[in-house]
């Protein structure tokens, strides 16, 4: 590896990473993180919030499609989505390729990260000029306590548990979430890796196991996620969520139904996860 | 990430790695690589080869376990096993866990991987004494030309595809697998990393599929690989193997019937990968 390098290294990571950059496009504090822009020679563009990696032009598809794909396929009719955080777009812009959406909200803290995806990713950002989408710069934790709509899908795109992320895994934060949902709706977290932050994925399973009837784990390999074995946590009041409840109408690049189900976790070693003799 | 670091920088990686280590246990050139034992805060014992990390205690068996366990559950009753590569007895213990294996060959090009692993990581040379085990020291490709035995399963077990281990994946070494192979065994190999080397993997998928009946392609996320997303290349004579062809039997860390079948490439996926159209 030679010439600049971007140096990530991850308080919540094992390993730190090195990546080849050409430039730095834009480096910027917001009132709530540090936001830069990197050219990487393999990865292409990358947004770095904090110093970590949230995305990359070439893979950022593996965790936007897995995030927003899979609960809206195992929701038989969403018409009505919230994505809090997600302010890079692409977790909205999987949400609105669904002709059955008619209303997304976007819940962002930091009006900064909408407006640097804007400009450095519009790849990403397509869906903020969508009439179905609604941007609304606030923090989730307040949002979902005086909104007053029900949502048939809740997804939660964050950045690691740590500062204004922190309060977006909470019980209470859960329960809250379960409040705003409609009698049908579902619930999907990002919950990091299962190869290195398994503590904290078996904590948020079983916080949504004691408010939601149904919950499951599963992950998509993510090369530029410390781990990478990445982790979703989804909750549901009605549907099964291991397999789609309707068929596929939208494009995907990863995503399919057999990815759908593949990516959960086998019961066998999900039982040993929840009671902690996974023997690793 | 604090004191001193092991720093990978694998010319097939475009991202280094930085392991935080506590100290060298062993550095020494054999006559075919750099050899190295380190310990690491958090993976415990590495055993790193020409500057490459190839296993570490916390997680090999994720990739041991995957290599041997999914061709030995797909041979409805294997006998006789050879085992090219290999040398720090990882996927010698995952073979010798099944008591209708008769008899096991390991062909190691290197003594000295051998002797650093009996010293080093006692958890993964056990097999190495078994009676049913025989330790050949050559190279795999001269070898599969003179052995006159006949092999239920041969497993591949080796580095980066780059020098001594660069023949261990041509044409004419896969052909060479299926003349020594019984009428209904199986050939497996590591094929790298879908995220980083996917050329690679579909010129090993396609090289299979000119000689074999019956060929897959399957994964495993590792965290201390480049690319972490890393593939299996499976190729049978008679038997499927995207499922396994009997019980298990033995006691495994991460592999289960039900992990061996998700851990298969999606159809969808496999057929665009082979065909060149996948969207990324």
């Amino acid at each position: 590896m030679d010439g600049p390098v971007f140096f990530e290294n991850d308080p919540f990571s094992p390993i730190a990473y090195l990546y080849q950059v050409s430039e730095i496009l834009y480096h910027n504090k917001s009132p709530y993180q540090d936001i830069m822009v990197l050219n990487s020679t393999y990865f292409g563009k990358m947004l770095v919030l904090d110093g970590v990696v949230q995305l990359t032009e070439k893979d950022e598809f593996f965790y936007h499609e897995m995030l927003a794909q899979v609960v809206l396929h195992a929701h038989v009719y969403p018409k009505t989505v919230l994505i809090i955080g997600g302010g890079d777009g692409g977790t909205l812009r999987e949400v609105l390729k669904h002709k059955l959406v008619e209303k997304v909200q976007l819940v962002e803290i930091d009006k900064q990260v909408i407006e640097t995806s804007r400009h450095f990713f519009p790849g990403l950002t397509t869906g903020f000029t969508d009439k179905r989408a609604e941007l609304i710069e606030m923090d989730g934790i307040s949002f979902i306590k005086q909104t007053k709509c029900k949502y048939d899908a809740v997804i939660v795109d964050s950045t690691d548990p740590v500062g204004s992320a922190e309060g977006l895994f909470t019980e209470e934060f859960f329960s809250g979430i379960r409040n705003i949902l409609s009698e049908d709706g579902i619930f999907v977290t990002q919950t990091e890796s299962l190869h290195f932050h398994r503590q904290f994925v078996v904590e948020a399973q079983i916080k949504l196991r004691g408010l939601f009837e149904i919950v499951g784990l599963y992950n998509v390999p993510v090369a530029t996620y410390a781990g990478n074995w990445w982790t979703f946590s989804i909750a549901s009041k009605k549907y099964q969520v291991k397999r789609p409840n309707r068929s596929q109408e939208v494009i995907t690049r990863y995503y399919d139904e057999q990815v759908h189900k593949n990516a959960f976790l086998t019961d066998n070693l999900y039982h040993k996860l929840l009671n902690n003799t996974l023997d690793w």
